[in-house]
């Protein structure tokens, strides 16, 4: 029997009024024979809810306290979405992650799904059509609750798929990928397919679409990814391996990541134990850092790298408790930037594309500040306020 | 070190500040050399919002998802109070049902408690001092969530004071046990002990303040339990061993349980397979009989049964479809009688009780329509209009 996996995010379960028509359609699709792994998050804003409250009560909410909370979301979703099913004739079963075999590793607010066994499933599904399981959430090693961090439903989703060996359908509030965000170019393209390579280096690269773990993940394991509009009947965007593509152009794809921000730290003398201490700690705190760049000279040590907003305060925190031991170092943080990528696969084969690029940048009296190539990419920082200015001229030139 | 249960119910966690004020007197015993085990139940009305919401979307829901579902509520509760200790100082975890152990059989939603295993919580207390546990859940042998049913947090708290060897404290919105109801009798004076078997008689014919089945675990392990008012310098009621008490009356309370309906069914014949498969229907509904009395003669079979108000809807469906199969079955619920009761260990030793309590009924013109005495209770049904003359009366003459 065919199985899928289909994931609805918080804005598609708000209501509902909403689940019960999520439900209806689920209903079709078994009625067409399928099995279907249903993964939702939480309700609309459950998660800020939950949030809001627990600053009221303390600065510093211990990891598990936080991870046991926060995942009660889910676990209402799932006993929703499986009551309605039940009431409309769908004999379907909710499941948290644990009971759903979610085994996770690391940090209890950012931990990695280590484990699913899939004979679980397959138990389930012996008297069951629809098996609703809980995003974001895991079981580790000590029985203690965990969730998955950022974007963490997607990689519930991807990882049931690739353990159930199904393709995974992840349904959102947009329409599927675009070449460019079309906020920021109006006539940007909705693509019909895209690479896997292609698509982390647009979620990495801040297109935001997806996080870029469970496009990896999908990629890993080869489970072709479906993007597209809860409930429409607008075509979304498929994810899958290269070599099933057929159309090869040098630039796919315009990302501009508004969400980071940039540091550069100065101390006088060139000094390794500083380097492995800030480099410690950015592991510790789970700070990833993007775009680094080192200069040491005369007048000493210069290390710029951008980062993502979200990991400011952790940051700051962080540079901060090493001006104690280190006096000398100085740090600036500066918000006003940005970052335009070009993204195709078709890169590897076309030269000259980075060349067109920073012409078009230059011709365009667009500064850019530091840049970085991947096989398949091209990324500048730039100043914010020519963010929108940089993403046309490109499209433009690169005839996407 | 010593080491003690607490029980803090809906109404006294129903708000944030609450939840703080509890902290601090929690604070206060681990700083007097106590280790806690603190058993919460879903913040005020969480349970009935969420029953609101199911109400929402289906009229059966399956028993599996409800659990999942109303769990969530003491999940968020120990999150929070935990997070709270933790802020001010006090090493707290926060552990559901079944991370604690809390091992259930039977129904999904009228869990019993076959096991716990101490040693979770001695391994716990190595780093914590309290530790905050969600009450009226576990998980059964199939990993699936269970709740306790009525009364179950209270049921939670006993069991880990049983495994634990400790004694057991149940904060609630209540001063202690009384006498009789002091909202139907004004004088009614607070107890401050009774035996387990006074308070079982007391909770089973009515008086509301703790389950049955709690007060059962406490008296089969010797459990010392405390019932008394939230943050309260009242002092409350000791609820202990008969042998523990040194003062002995005939009749320690009056209970009146007005949460009652009364059912008579005629069938024109005597027939084993009707009270076979009515008793059979009442066990899989978990519809619990109290006094029953049955007439056989030339007109038939004649039985008449009190129950719980809240299964007359069970109870409807079950005499409705036993009518499919024996179609001259007829039934008639009657609501509008009320069970008083008089209770006191004492009585096993004098004699009399029994004739004093119908003198004083019938002298007080109040007719009483089916009775029971247990060793040391007595009760008998009547009109729910003489229910609070009768407490007055019984109160009286018994010199209570």
């Amino acid at each position: 029997m065919e199985r899928s996996v289909l994931k609805f995010g918080g804005s598609s379960v708000s209501d509902f009024i909403k689940i019960k028509n999520i439900a209806g359609m689920l209903k079709q699709r078994v009625e067409n024979g399928e099995q279907l792994i249903v993964v939702v998050s939480a309700m609309g804003k459950t998660t800020d809810q939950l949030m809001d409250n627990v600053s009221s009560l303390t600065t510093q909410p211990k990891e598990q306290e936080l991870a046991l909370l926060l995942t009660t979301g889910e676990q209402q979703t799932v006993s929703y979405m499986s009551m309605v099913l039940n009431d409309i004739g769908v004999n379907a079963r909710a499941m948290t992650g644990y009971q759903a075999g979610i085994k996770t590793v690391g940090h209890h607010l950012k931990s990695r799904i280590a484990e699913i066994n899939p004979e679980t499933f397959n138990q389930a599904f012996e008297d069951n059509d629809v098996l609703v399981i809980a995003g974001f959430q895991g079981v580790n090693e000590d029985m203690e609750i965990t969730t998955l961090g950022r974007g963490g439903s997607d990689t519930t989703a991807v990882a049931l798929a690739a353990s159930n060996n199904t393709p995974c359908e992840i349904y959102t509030d947009v329409d599927g990928v675009y070449a460019t965000d079309p906020r920021v170019y109006k006539d940007a393209k909705r693509l019909e397919y895209v690479s896997y390579e292609e698509m982390m280096e647009m979620s990495a690269l801040g297109a935001g679409v997806l996080e870029t773990r469970s496009v990896e993940l999908a990629h890993n394991y080869n489970i072709p990814l479906y993007l597209g509009r809860t409930l429409s009947n607008v075509k979304g965007t498929w994810i899958m391996s290269q070599t099933e593509l057929l159309e090869k152009k040098a630039v796919t794809g315009v990302a501009l990541d508004t969400h980071m921000m940039h540091v550069t730290i100065s101390y006088p003398l060139p000094d390794d134990r500083l380097l492995t201490a800030l480099f410690n700690k950015l592991e510790e705190g789970a700070v990833n850092v993007d775009m680094i760049s080192q200069i040491v000279n005369l007048e000493g040590l210069q290390m710029s790298f951008t980062f993502k907003d979200t990991d400011a305060i952790q940051l700051t925190k962080i540079l901060e408790s090493l001006t104690e031991q280190f006096n000398a170092l100085d740090f600036k943080i500066n918000e006003d930037y940005v970052k335009i990528s070009l993204i195709g696969s078709g890169m590897r084969d076309m030269s000259g594309v980075a060349s067109k690029a920073f012409i078009t940048l230059i011709e365009n009296d667009i500064e850019f500040y530091q840049t970085t190539t991947s096989e398949i990419s091209i990324s500048c920082v730039i100043d914010a306020d020519n963010g929108k200015r940089a993403v046309s001229a490109l499209y433009q030139a690169f005839e996407i």
